[in-house]
């Protein structure tokens, strides 16, 4: 499948390097390509530049965000949450239009420092938001409630957990699941939430999720929803 | 130890028994025990009116919120989360000062229907603003994050679950903790996330946790945090 990947962050480089190891044909777009490629020196999370990962990378095509929505019959929003809508609409949304659109972002603002604040909460979602803007995409919200290194090997963790899918479109989530289960998940494992607005509970786990992070000092975790035998 | 509960519905009368059963001396508080006594047929949850569980359970002695507050040595909150600011003015603060305060409520709306809105969220939690209205107590939030036969019996889950503390004072914590202990609970298993602000992220859980309540079909189940063997 030809799969574009919005964001050349940790989640998307995670992403696109998983597809490509599952054969997919991969691209990965960026707002602006000489902007990316200039960056020097270790990202927030101690990364090297995306230059250097891209030579270790190079099967994976490299694009702007409106090539990249072109190239993909699937797409993926990897952008930060705050610039989202944004990297969306530079994308096109007729590129993006009767796509799968399988939305990872969180709507977290890190501008005051920690912990982070949501943008957008409670009554709404960005998964919402992202739906409301581009109406003739299939957005499914997926895969935002874990470290990316665990999005891709959920067999890293010592036990099965669970992922959540939220979305209007029934066969759009079907696709997404077929994805979960290439990436390593089981399907009892995967819980279909319901439509677009069940996103609002998969991005205010969030916060929880931050300060898990900095209670457990380590980003390698994830929820398991354990449920009491039927009498 | 004399413990007063505020609050009578489900919550208030779940913890109430529980805290019978492990021999403590235990009120129960409502705003106005006469339109409280004067309540018949069932309530939201399917459950005899609190007349009827009262004489099923006599040893636990009724009182206001305010007679319940001063007969306390510790107290817990089980009001809903909506009133849970004006039921603890009621209670006096004198009556809550220098005492460990367990915040069991939610800021959940049900007003406009399923799903229900937080009234507090993100920026603010329904704990911070009750540590901030009674500063001489020791607010500690948990059990706040399931169901509430599961809180007095965890062991009704097929494997250990997780259960959270919030607060500012370590020593209320630490009473907490012991409650909880014996309750049921495995020392491994509460995770103090720290201080009162981290509560933002316990009732932020609560939308999710309501979205799976209509999925599973349910409401016996709780969070396992599921964590990487260290390298």
């Amino acid at each position: 499948m030809k799969i574009g990947i919005l964001g050349t962050g940790v989640v998307g480089q995670t992403i696109a390097e998983k597809l490509v190891q599952l054969g997919h044909n991969v691209m990965i777009g960026t707002r602006g390509k000489q902007a990316t490629l200039a960056k020097t020196g270790k990202d927030n999370f101690g990364r090297p530049p995306f230059s250097e990962w891209h030579k270790n990378n190079f099967k994976i095509e490299f694009g702007t965000y409106s090539e990249t929505a072109s190239f993909g019959e699937f797409l993926v929003n990897a952008t930060n949450g705050i610039g989202s809508i944004d990297a969306l609409k530079i994308a096109g949304e007729n590129n993006l239009a009767n796509k799968v659109l399988l939305d990872i972002s969180n709507p977290l603002d890190f501008s005051k420092g920690m912990p982070p604040t949501l943008t957008i909460c409670n009554t709404d979602s960005l998964a919402e938001q992202i739906q409301r803007t581009f109406p003739k995409s299939k957005v499914v919200k997926s895969l935002n409630t874990l470290t990316a290194m665990l999005m891709t090997n959920p067999g890293l963790l010592p036990e099965p957990t669970n992922i959540f899918l939220n979305g209007n479109d029934g066969n759009a989530k079907e696709e997404v699941k077929k994805l979960l289960i290439s990436f390593g998940w089981k399907e009892k494992n995967i819980i279909d939430m319901g439509d677009i607005t069940t996103a609002r509970g998969t991005e205010q786990i969030l916060p929880i999720w931050v300060r898990l992070w900095g209670t457990l000092q380590t980003p390698m975790f994830n929820f398991k929803i354990v449920v009491a035998a039927k009498n």
